[in-house]
């Protein structure tokens, strides 16, 4: 089973929009095991629509089209696609209402340019997920089919999922059922995550029920994909759940959280369970690291707050440094209880380093003290990071969550 | 002239990475006026790679191929282009010295797989750009050209800038200078900025010097391109001051800066240009603002630090902000007040916020109140945001400097 992706949209050549979508679809028939071997951007131009589509569905068995179902004229997918399947489009009268009906809720005039997507090819089905005011379409062409899906990304998310992904599975006789659980790491190389799994990998390979791969993400750390096929859900989860125990097992505590899990998450879930709060005093990640904990729902039940000590008066004023090297061990100690102290926190983060582009206190660009207080006991480290003024300052808010958390873990 | 673009790596049909190359390469092509119809992705197969490339060929001028000129079995772009030119690969000598001097320089031992980037197809010619160990390649097929770039966007973008372009638009005939400005807004809706400057478009579409478009790029506002084309370097320049001056005097102050600039950047500069240093009190956007600031290297010449107060108690404690809601224009006044106090700063930005999902003082969540002080003086606003979490957050952050450098405007 082959399936092609082509996205619609003049803005995606002329890359005003980056096309997110095909990478996104592409994964998901990834994991379900249908093949993707062709994507193709092309703008709203008609003649070069239907010369796409008409060559995905000639090599491919499926094609899903994202884009160009919008009210306006250049929202011509519905009409390419009705062309190519030899009929003409119909306007859905069930389909105009609750189109009216979904303006009506917003309190806005309803732009009569909108009864467009109600129409639809003769023989076409809509897509049951709607979140949008664009119907989704699955359109059959023999013994083929084409999806037609909105650019909206997360209206495209809904009918994928909903519609798109179990119909391709049931055309291509795939009754498995095939899931995915991934481990995400910090604190090891790949090359270091791969020769610790070679075994596992070499007993997979030869017969195991799941697969393994590895994904580098960057300063999101390295993650362990574990996917697994079996007849039914429950079958599936344990192969996970046992893989995955197999898999931390072999690479310990490196491993900080599962799927959506982030480290502030992790970190904020460890303090949460352990009924601690935390403060920070930042002065290199300048309130990235607080900025990153805030953004997870529920923060304000462990997260204190963070003094962020750009200029040296301040971490001398208010987190009570003693005036001299503000990049040196005394000084990340010193923030570190002066922050506990001041936003009266049970734990405590500090950062301090060389940005550059000069250096400062005699330290080069790329050196970071960072420190971390639990139980009254500050633990603080030297690093020197060989990246850019951004990449130093994620690297250094991981990095030292990280340090955090397998505190808080001997702790627990 | 038309020109397409080609991504190969199955990495990018599989959604591990993101094609974000082709999207860069359109905007290239845009700029200087070459249409791109078809931009493909592709996988790692030599029989795929040839189908897409003989096809673009076919039906364009020229096409760029980004990916698979690395060293490892996978990375077969330089064979298939030597098929579809007919030509055998030569080892270039003068290419592997090149490549064997830059690995010695890493120190790193030299993997002679690597050798396999210095076969070049006969006939083709090297891109002078180099700036990773993956030679670029030009490579003639009749009248039309194959370029071959590498996958990593720093080396990509290099040999499109320094030969890819230059050699298109000589091919293409196009002698004249083209370049664009981008003005970025803040504080108007597109629908009002084009109708502002609706005379100003006729204007020009009969028989202008320049064009006008506008790009929404969401939260960081809507950016206003001017792009205009001559004979010469200093011809487009003027053309482009005079039409900058003429947008100007009609949008006025929402243009918050030019091209690079970021509403950070621009109130960091007009507080160094007044002598002025900044501090923060934040509460909604946890750490934010202040890490926005630090992404702008040379901030701590105006930048003190922010006071990231989200329990309520480091509002009351280090703020002194009197105790009672939090979310009230009382609260926000005493935290910039507070802010200015503590970080000894001349100028203040407070924000405090119901981030949600609970209702919080009785205020619902979307509801911010945010604060500047300057000259002692405070202002205080309240707004309410129909966003996520996420977007109210950045939406406040910017909406709140931009308050800041309005007043900074007013008194320089």
């Amino acid at each position: 089973m082959r399936c092609e992706v082509v996205a619609v949209g003049t803005e995606l050549l002329l890359g005003q929009i980056i096309d997110t979508n095909s990478s996104y679809i592409g994964e998901q028939l990834a994991l379900v095991g249908i093949d993707s071997h062709f994507q193709t951007k092309v703008g709203d131009n008609a003649d070069r629509i239907k010369a796409v589509i008409t060559q995905a569905l000639d090599r491919s068995d499926a094609v899903i089209v994202c884009g160009g179902l919008g009210p306006t004229q250049d929202d011509i997918t519905r009409d390419v696609i009705a062309d190519i399947m030899g009929v003409p489009l119909i306007r859905d009268e069930a389909l105009v209402e609750k189109i009216r009906a979904i303006f009506g809720g917003r309190g806005r005039p309803f732009p009569e340019n909108n009864l467009r997507q109600a129409d639809v090819p003769e023989g076409a089905s809509l897509i049951a997920q709607m979140p949008g005011t664009a119907p989704g379409l699955v359109c059959p062409v023999g013994d083929k089919v084409i999806y037609a899906v909105p650019g909206v990304p997360y209206e495209m998310v809904e009918m994928v999922q909903g519609t798109v992904l179990p119909d391709l599975e049931r055309r291509a006789g795939i009754t498995a059922i095939i899931k995915s659980r991934t481990l995400r790491t910090w604190g090891d190389s790949e090359s270091g995550l791969a020769e610790k799994l070679h075994p596992e990998f070499e007993r997979l390979e030869n017969g195991g029920a799941a697969t393994i791969a590895f994904l580098a993400s960057g300063i999101e750390g390295i993650k362990v994909r574990i996917t697994a096929k079996a007849d039914t859900e429950a079958d599936v989860d344990a192969i996970l759940a046992d893989e995955e125990a197999v898999v931390r097992a072999i690479i310990g505590p490196v491993v900080f959280g599962v799927d959506d899990d982030t480290m502030e998450s992790v970190v904020l879930d460890l303090l949460k369970a352990q009924g601690l709060t935390l403060g920070l005093a930042e002065s290199l990640t300048g309130g990235l690291i607080a900025s990153r904990i805030c953004d997870i729902p529920g923060a304000s039940e462990a997260f204190r707050g963070s003094i962020v000590s750009y200029a040296s008066e301040v971490k001398f004023d208010v987190l009570g440094v003693p005036e001299g090297p503000v990049v040196s061990e005394a000084a990340v100690r010193a923030m570190a209880e002066g922050a506990a102290r001041v936003l009266r926190a049970d734990c405590a983060i500090a950062v301090t380093g060389v940005a550059g582009p000069a250096s400062q206190d005699g330290e080069e660009p790329g050196v970071v003290w960072m420190a971390t207080l639990v139980d009254g006991e500050v633990v603080a480290t030297r690093a020197k990071f060989p990246f850019d003024r951004n990449r130093m300052r994620q690297f250094t808010t991981i990095t030292v969550m990280n340090a955090l958390r397998m505190r808080l873990l001997a702790r627990g």
